[in-house]
C-alpha cells in the first residue's frame, strides 16, 4: 500500500483537534439541553425526490448506489442529506402522531455537498442545528427564544466574542409594500448583495427592476438601521412608510432585540440589511458575526418559517437555527485561535520497572481511574529517562514511580513540566482540577 | 407532501432512546478516555480501491456520485466506509509521522453496508471501536488490557452481564500444526462453524479435509476447553501435543486471561473454540456474550493483528475491538430491557400567568438554568391545569409558579408525579439529584 493523501474538501481533525471539537459539542449539547432540547439523529440517506424539492441544490447532492446491485433492481435512489432541515421535516411528518408539539430538537451530525471544495467550503462537515417546530401555529416569543440559546451556547466557547444580527421578513415585505414596491422578495435578493456590490450596486438593480429613485433611496437607507434596542423602530418610523405588516414585523423584532438585551446585552443587534438568500422565512432572520472574522460571513443562520413541512391538513411551522460547526472550528485552527492544553486525555503515565512488574503498575492505574483520573501504564520497562521522554513527547504532565523500586519509601509523582516529585498514594492523590482533562484555551 | 414512511435497515431512535443512546455513548468515551484513549473521527468515505482491498466485502459497499457530475469527470470513485478498521488503517499511514506510538485511539462513527436488511442486521449503524497500533512490533501485553477497557465499559452500562470469550491464534495453530494438520487455516474455519453444525458436522468437514478420525477427535476436543484461569493449559497439555507456537499462545492466552481475573473475576473466560471468521487475526481474539441473548452472538469482537497497515519498510501491528452499539441497543429495545427515567432533558417547565408577563418567566428559567437545571417556559399563558398536562405530556416532572400569582407569599414549585407542592427560591431550589437529568434504568 503506498502512503494514502488527503481528500479535498474531507477535513479530519488532529487528534489534539478532535479533542476540542469534542469539547466544543459537549458545551453547545449542554446548553441546548439546558433549554429543553431534545437530541435527534436521523439516517444519513433520504430518498432522492425529497432531497431534490428544492431545486436550487440538486447539483449538491450525493447519490448512492450498491456496488452490487443487479440491473434491474428496484430499489429507491437514495442520497446524502445536504443539511439537516430537510431530513427533520421528514421527520416530524413521518412520526408526527408520536411528538409532542412544541417539538424542541437539537441535532449535532455530519452533512454532505458534492460542490466544488474552495477555502472554508467542504464537502463533508459537521453542523449543529436547534428548531423548535409546532403544529398548524407557533408563538412569536420563540423567534425571541433562539437567540437566547444559541448566544449561551457560543459565549460557553472560548472564540472571539459573537454578534447575532436579526432582521425580521414581515417589516421589510411590509416596508416594501408600503412603500409601493409589489415584489418585495426581489428587493429582498437585490438588498441580499449590499455586502457585495455597495449601496450604488443595490440602487441600481433595484432602479432596474422598476422602482423611483425615491423608492431606492428609502429601501437603502432602512437597510442601513441598526440597534441593540427597540430605537431601531423611531429610525424606521422615521422614513414616513406605512403598511399593517410593517407594525407586525417592528413588533416582533422589538421584542427579540428586548428579550435579548435583557439576557445577554451586546448580543443581539437589529440589522436591517439582513436578508438571507433562502425564501422560505417569513418572520425573524438570523446571521451570526464573528470578532475579527467578519469578512467569512455568518457562522450561524436561520429563522422563522412558516412551513417545515406539511401532509394533508397537517401544517408545521417552526423557527431554528444552525450552527456550521466543521467551518466554524477550520476558521479557528487556522488562525491558531483555539487550542487545548494537552493533545491527549492521559493525565499519568505510570512506570515500569520490569515486565514482570507489569500487575504492580497495572494496580496503581486501575486505583487513579477508579478516581477519575486517565491513567496509562508505560509501553516497555526502558530506562527511567526515556519512559519519562515518553510521557513527554505524548504530552502526559505525571509519571508515577510504582514503590518497588522508588529511592526509598512508597510511590512517587512526578510533574514533569516543573520537576517536582513527591511522594503519593494511588488511592488518594489527586492532580491539580486544571490537569484532570484536557482544558480549552 | 405524503406522510413518509422509514427506510427498511436504516434504524432512527425516538427521543427517549437517543437519550439512552448518548448516555451509553458517554459511559463508553469516558471508560476509553481514563485508558488513555484518544478520540479519532474520519471521513465517510474511501477511496473505493480501498474499501475493496478485501475482496469478501465488495459486495456491501455504498459508492457515491455527484448527482450533477458532468460526463468524464476524472473524480476518484468514492465509498461509504463500510467498517472503522479500513478508514483506522489509512488514517494511520496518512499520519504516520504526527502520531506518537503506540498510538491508542478511539473511534465512535456510523458505518454503512448495503447488505439486504433483516433481523437485527442495518444498512447503517454505529460501531464503537478501539485500537492500540504500534510501529514494527506491538508488545503481547496491550492483548490483556484491551478486555480491561472493554470491560469497564460494557460493566458500565445498564445491561445484563457481559463475558468476554478470548482465544489465541498461535496456540490453535500451534496446536493443529503439532497435530500434523498442515492447512491450520482451514481446520480454523471449520472449527468456526461449530455453534452451527455441531462436533459430527465439523468432524466430518476435518475429515473431508483430509484430517484423521484421531486429529479430529483431537481438534475438537481443543474447542471444548473453557476455563476462567490459567487451568486452560492443564487442558490443554492433557491432549499431548507439542509445537513451539503452541506454547507461545498459552503463555500468551494465560497472561490474558490471569491479567483479567485480576482486574475482573469472571469478566473473561478462555473459550477454545472462538475462531473468528476473518483471517487477519494472528494472536488473541476476542467476542463477547451478554447473558440471555447469547443467540444473538457476539456484541462486541476483535482480535490482536500483525498487519494494519503497511507502506515501504513501515510495518503496523495493532489489537483491537469493536462494540456494535446500534445492534446492541437494537436487541435491548427490542427487549424493553433499557430505558430512561424521562424522555426529555426538561427537570422544570415555568408556568405563564400571561403573555406580558413572559419576562419574569424567562428571568426564573434563566436563573435555574445559571444553576444547571434544564428549564423551558410554557408555551403559551393557558389555564394552570392545561400548563400541567403539558409537562405531564412531556414527561418534566417539575412545574414552577412564579410569585405573580401564586396563591400566597413568593415562588413555588410542584412535583407533579407527587403533587407535593412547596416553596422555592430559583436561586436556590435544587431537585432531587435523580431528578436533575435523565437516568438510565
Amino acid at each position: 500500500m503506498t502512503r494514502p493523501t488527503p481528500l479535498s474538501g474531507f477535513p479530519e481533525w488532529s487528534p489534539a483537534q478532535r479533542i476540542v471539537e469534542q469539547q466544543v459539542l459537549d458545551r453547545l449539547r449542554r446548553t441546548f439541553e439546558l433549554y429543553g432540547f431534545s437530541s435527534l439523529e436521523t439516517r444519513a440517506v433520504e430518498p432522492l425526490d425529497q432531497l431534490l424539492r428544492k431545486g436550487e441544490t440538486s447539483k449538491e447532492v450525493y447519490t448512492l448506489r450498491r456496488l452490487q446491485a443487479a440491473e434491474g433492481d428496484e430499489e429507491q435512489s437514495l442520497g446524502l442529506h445536504f443539511d439537516l432541515t430537510v431530513p427533520f421535516a421528514r421527520y416530524v411528518l413521518e412520526n408526527a402522531g408520536k411528538l409532542q408539539f412544541p417539538f424542541r430538537r437539537y441535532q449535532i451530525q455530519k452533512v454532505w455537498r458534492g460542490e466544488r471544495p474552495q477555502e472554508g467550503r467542504y464537502r463533508e462537515f459537521l453542523q449543529a442545528d436547534i428548531d423548535i417546530v409546532d403544529r398548524d401555529t407557533l408563538p412569536a416569543h420563540y423567534e425571541a427564544e433562539i437567540p437566547l440559546v444559541i448566544g449561551d451556547a457560543l459565549r460557553s466557547l472560548p472564540i472571539p466574542a459573537v454578534k447575532i444580527m436579526v432582521n425580521n421578513r414581515k417589516l421589510c415585505e411590509g416596508f416594501y409594500r408600503g412603500l409601493g414596491l409589489e415584489d418585495p422578495e426581489a428587493v429582498l435578493r437585490a438588498v441580499d448583495k449590499l455586502d457585495k456590490i455597495g449601496p450604488a450596486g443595490v440602487a441600481e438593480l433595484l432602479i432596474e427592476g422598476g422602482a423611483t429613485d425615491a423608492q431606492a433611496k428609502a429601501t437603502l437607507a432602512l437597510a442601513e438601521i441598526r440597534a441593540q434596542d427597540a430605537s431601531f423602530e423611531d429610525a424606521v418610523r422615521a422614513l414616513g412608510v406605512e403598511h399593517p405588516l410593517l407594525d407586525e414585523g417592528i413588533a416582533e423584532l422589538a421584542a427579540v432585540v428586548e428579550t435579548a438585551r435583557e439576557h445577554a446585552p451586546g448580543l443581539v443587534e437589529a440589522t436591517l440589511k439582513i436578508a438571507r438568500g433562502l425564501d422560505y422565512y417569513t418572520g425573524t432572520v438570523y446571521e451570526t458575526e464573528m470578532a475579527g472574522f467578519e469578512r467569512f460571513g455568518s457562522i450561524c443562520s436561520g429563522g422563522r418559517y412558516d412551513n417545515l413541512a406539511s401532509a394533508g391538513r397537517d401544517v408545521f411551522p417552526g423557527v431554528g437555527i444552525s450552527i456550521g460547526v466543521s467551518r466554524l472550528l477550520g476558521l479557528l485552527f487556522n488562525a491558531d485561535a483555539i487550542g487545548v492544553s494537552r493533545p491527549v486525555p492521559t493525565a499519568v503515565l505510570v512506570a515500569l520497572w520490569s515486565e514482570e512488574e507489569r500487575a504492580t503498575s497495572n494496580r496503581i492505574a486501575a486505583a487513579l481511574r477508579a478516581r477519575g483520573i486517565a491513567t496509562e501504564v508505560a509501553p516497555v520497562p526502558a530506562k527511567l529517562g526515556k519512559q519519562i521522554r515518553y510521557a513527554e513527547r505524548r504530552g502526559i504532565p505525571f509519571v508515577w514511580f510504582p514503590a518497588s523500586a522508588a529511592a526509598e519509601g512508597g510511590d512517587q509523582v512526578k510533574d514533569i513540566r516543573s520537576g517536582e516529585q513527591v511522594p503519593a498514594d494511588a488511592a488518594l492523590w489527586n492532580p491539580p482540577a486544571e490537569d484532570l482533562a484536557p482544558t480549552l484555551r
